[in-house]
């Protein structure tokens, strides 16, 4: 179906980011896969390119777009390469960057920001805890006063980025008699006393990515670091979550769909029983359903987008993008990876790499079964 | 997800079409359901009410729309009621309307359409043999020339509205060498000799439509009466089929949703082991999947007949919106029997019949398989 | 795969049930289906061949077989013809037959058993009610002592054989304050005052199975008539729980087999596009995936009888086979629908009727929810 | 359901083969898969185990068994702890044994068997080629008489134990107009000039398996290494094809069922929203299905297992049982993987790497597309 939500300035766009890829990330992806790590000069490069900065203010250095469709459409072409690398500056780029526009002081936003858009600060998030999983209300690092500074105790797992951030929000417990009301963010900075990482963490998929472990051990940190208001974490990232679900979601389906229109082309050419494997009617039959299911995701996540430009995405409907994009994109490259038969299960062809790579969809940024619980309460069960 | 297609003035029909449903369709649903048909007095009440002529010219007593949402208005007003109703209406005003405006002569128009719009005309289409199933281009009903008039022989099934149908759209074989550049369409009108139909057919659901066989024994039809060109009937008909899907999927959309939104509203009242059924997770996670398929799918049709009104949607994409909102709709409405317990194992809920009316759609307006054969060929495959 | 645990004597009875079924079954089909009953002549044809008392004991005139495997191939041989059917008879000779002679006094032996195998006394069994559910814990149904007799009221639904039924097992509340362990199993005889039957059930499927409410209305019961111990039906109730899903197990996949045999045939010698419809691939995957899910389920089916001839088979085994074996069977008599096209929607076909009369057994027995809580629970969750 | 195939002495073998295990493989596990192969003393420490000559004649060395339920319990064993190592003892103990049993001179007997059983002689099997997949019959590695001996020239691919087999059964085209009758199988033992590996293959999981591609550049092998007829390899292969498809059916079931044990443990103990994630009926529901499935198909393959020690098994069951069990493992372990959430995309946990290692289950040993082919093909479609 012809999509209808990008524009002429759009597409130019996808065209820079198109060109970034294919120039300063295809030529080293063995070597991103073997460091599991995004290397510095990349983040630069990207931060040259004007892809890091989308929301952040013209005066700061950053694009100033007020159009989510730039991240999305970023989101895409990134997906389409690697997906860990749609991870890693979808953290910074897309879930990262609100907290810093739009709860930050002027003078945070003048500290941070313009290293923001040139990659000299690569942000990461700190929400998840080794036993606190989809739990938000239920963290255990705290954050205590002591004068001025807060004393931060804890950990957190699972980080994107979190290996060779510049910069973590830190979620925080602050007043621990308030529950959910009680969390705080804060700016926790790389070379901060007590702030350690663990090491890179070995997944299944994803290897690009830097995930990591990060402990705080008696970390000082200043008020000035707080992002948002005392007490007020917890609201502050419930109103960043609709932005959150709609990047994965943009991500999961423009995944899929590169290696779907590999797969298609794979099956005209490759061969079996004297015929292309695509023209048995089981796998013809099996492209069709996956292509429909595309479109249709496709096109409801658009709506989504196009959604929240209009500031109309509600936090539910992005739950339900995020868990069916998950869902769909997952299905799909199971099919894709059938299809290339035991080339499927070499890590070298792209269909193997980015079954592994999904796996996590269903999982972070709230399970899927998180987000399905939330769509049931909204129901009013 | 707030739908976005609807304007004012459609509103305010799909204002008109809920009157008309609930003053002269719902009283009579038991009786309807009875007789295995919807009885003329119906037809002619939605003719006054402006219903039956939504695409056809104003000076044949039509609305002359010139915009799908409008049937899509009303095929999503009939449907949350009976799917029926949706089917019966839908043959005579989406499916026969651009036959009869968009191939015929003047001469034919001024015939005809006038009581097509007041219900007089009731419509119906002719394409299905009992041997044939969804390979139109094997059809066996055969028309001879003789002189200016044609004799059809031969028969065809499961055609709504058959039963009491006053027009029938008939696809004939004219050049049995052609094969399917060798069909024809003709209007054969009740009363002419030798045109038999059998008795309503005895269906799993639908009961209020009268589906039926027809049967022509040397039936003489003159040639005033082919509808378009000579041989040219499959062509024709290919072209009328992405608005044949839609109506499709309008309908099995808006279907789902009506019980669907019952559905939800008996768990939380229905209460077993002390509390709403809609309380237990499985059934709250299971609501919150079908409200995302529902949205997604009805995003997605929504997209369709938009690009439908802007003469963009493609006999492709209107096969995927077919099959996958039949799809939908089933799987749907089975878990609504599911969480009706035993009381969805009874007719007189409307889950249960709603349940046995949906199966069709899987099989009608060709089968699910014909429409991912004609997607898996577009895909070159 | 060729099943293993019938023996020579256990196709002898095959070949009886099977007798009696093209005798005095087949040919009356549709007056059944009209009726929506099985005339009493038929439970008495029942009763001549040996039927109905494969569990009562030869001095009552039963079988006294002692092997559940003849009431399996009796379950198998009724449900290929008849779903309703094996559903009437179940009841009869698999539920009630357990209550009548494991539970019962000499007595009531003498005056219930001769009739019982003779067919001139039909059972039921009234659990479930209309508020209830499968949650019998909860059942409202009272029973007051007066005298030497009880005094019951309330209501019961969904009760199969309870229209012409001449015997229903009734559990009624005796001591309110002690829930589960406070109700008590009555024999109701036809006739009795105040005990009234409403009509026949309209469901979706099994027409010929006279689905009833009862009202008990003040109905005086004398104390000779509790079958088992007072305040003890809750558990005398579990206890028979696994033969009722065994032999629900049983019915579903022998019903299932029937059908897909039949449509085996059938896209053998239907045609479509020039060819056997059998012979596209994606049907002939289908039908290979068709096979193996009931070869699967037959065989752990019949593992589970063999199980209970050894008196090994757990009521979470049992629960296992209910609900894997609905599941299965409504998955592929849907497909076989499906693969008859049009005619598959049409009554009069015995794999669309096959549809209707199978979507029950997903809800009745303990709905597979219901199942899936009590496998759940034996997990230790 | 309690497993009824095995007897005493199965079972103490059961206990041999656990002791080898926990012995000889658990404390190696991690360098097996650094280094991508089992190391040879694996192989002679299972030798003195008596666990690799189960079918092999006694005075060969072997345990003469004549019971494949012992290669099962091995299998099971092998699977509990890693689908690898079970893939890697399978292909030597029940795939390759047969043929070098069966269809073997007494001389070739004396020259491999008793090497076979100490583990001095591991085997592997080269039927697929690059460019072949599953369809056995198009191979194009050619051998060529030369006098006395055959010039093999060819290539394999995914030859599971390929990098360190010592003798590799090679099927090779001998008769080029004769199609699948004009192959031959030939023994290629290690160091004959012109057979080369590549390096070991990268796959997705089963990192400890040596799987690797074979090269074939004018290997002269004597006619004294012809295993069976001449011009009748493809024949033998489809003889052996049961028992290898019945040994994949076992391990993929034993894989699944050991990480669903260790993963209910898991959902008893890890905690979120204040109680063990095994409680939210979602899981418990879950987890009560996955139970189901997998006791469903345990006593399917049991039943299979049981019938090939009575000669029974036809190559239709086996593959029902491969495909079915491929399937309900894949299934099985994409629902663990959720259930351990974060750390389910971890590979150190046991859960993710099981994930990984199964996928290939779906594709080797003929591709269930072909299992369903094959089916569907028996039941004369």
């Amino acid at each position: 179906m012809k999509r209808t939500i990008y524009e002429a300035d759009h597409e130019a766009f996808r065209e820079s980011a198109r060109e970034f890829v294919s120039r300063h990330v295809q030529p080293r992806s063995e070597e991103l896969i073997e460091n599991k790590a995004i290397p510095r000069e990349i983040w630069l490069e990207a931060g040259k390119a004007g892809l890091l900065g989308l929301e952040i203010p013209e005066k700061f250095g950053g694009g100033e777009a007020g159009d989510f469709r730039f991240n999305a459409v970023l989101g895409e072409e990134l997906s389409r390469h690697s997906a860990a690398m749609a991870s890693c500056f979808g953290i910074h780029s897309d879930i990262c960057a609100p907290y810093l526009v739009e709860l930050t002081t002027e003078e945070q936003k003048e500290r941070w920001l313009p290293k923001f858009c040139t990659g000299e600060l690569i942000t990461a998030i700190g929400m998840t805890e080794p036993s606190g999983g989809s739990d938000l209300a239920a963290l255990k690092t705290t954050a205590v006063r002591d004068g001025d500074d807060w004393i931060i105790n804890g950990s957190k797992t699972f980080i994107t980025n979190g290996y060779s951030a510049d910069l973590v929000i830190v979620a925080a417990r602050t007043s621990p008699a308030k529950k959910a009301r009680g969390i705080t963010l804060f700016a926790v900075e790389a070379g901060t006393q007590g702030f350690e990482r663990g090491r890179k963490l070995d997944k299944v998929g994803q290897p690009e990515s830097d995930t990591a472990e990060l402990f705080f051990d008696n970390v000082r940190v200043s008020s000035a670091n707080i992002i948002g208001e005392l007490d007020n974490g917890f609201i502050h990232m419930m109103q960043m979550l609709p932005q959150e679900r709609l990047s994965a979601a943009v991500c999961n389906t423009a995944h899929a769909m590169a290696i779907y229109d590999e797969t298609l082309e794979y099956v005209k050419e490759r061969k079996a029983f004297g015929q292309p494997i695509g023209a048995f009617q089981h796998n013809k039959f099996l492209l069709a359903e996956i292509n429909t299911k595309l479109t249709v995701t496709q096109s409801f996540v658009d709506s989504c987008v196009y959604a929240h430009t209009q500031s109309d995405l509600t936090p539910i409907d992005a739950a339900k993008a995020k868990w069916w994009s998950a869902e769909i994109q997952n299905e799909v490259l199971d099919h894709c990876v059938q299809l290339y038969g035991g080339y499927g299960f070499m890590r070298e062809y792209r269909a193997a790499r980015a079954w592994m790579d999904a796996r996590v969809t269903k999982i972070w940024a709230g399970t899927n079964e998180i987000m399905k619980e939330l769509i049931g309460r909204d129901l009013g069960l």
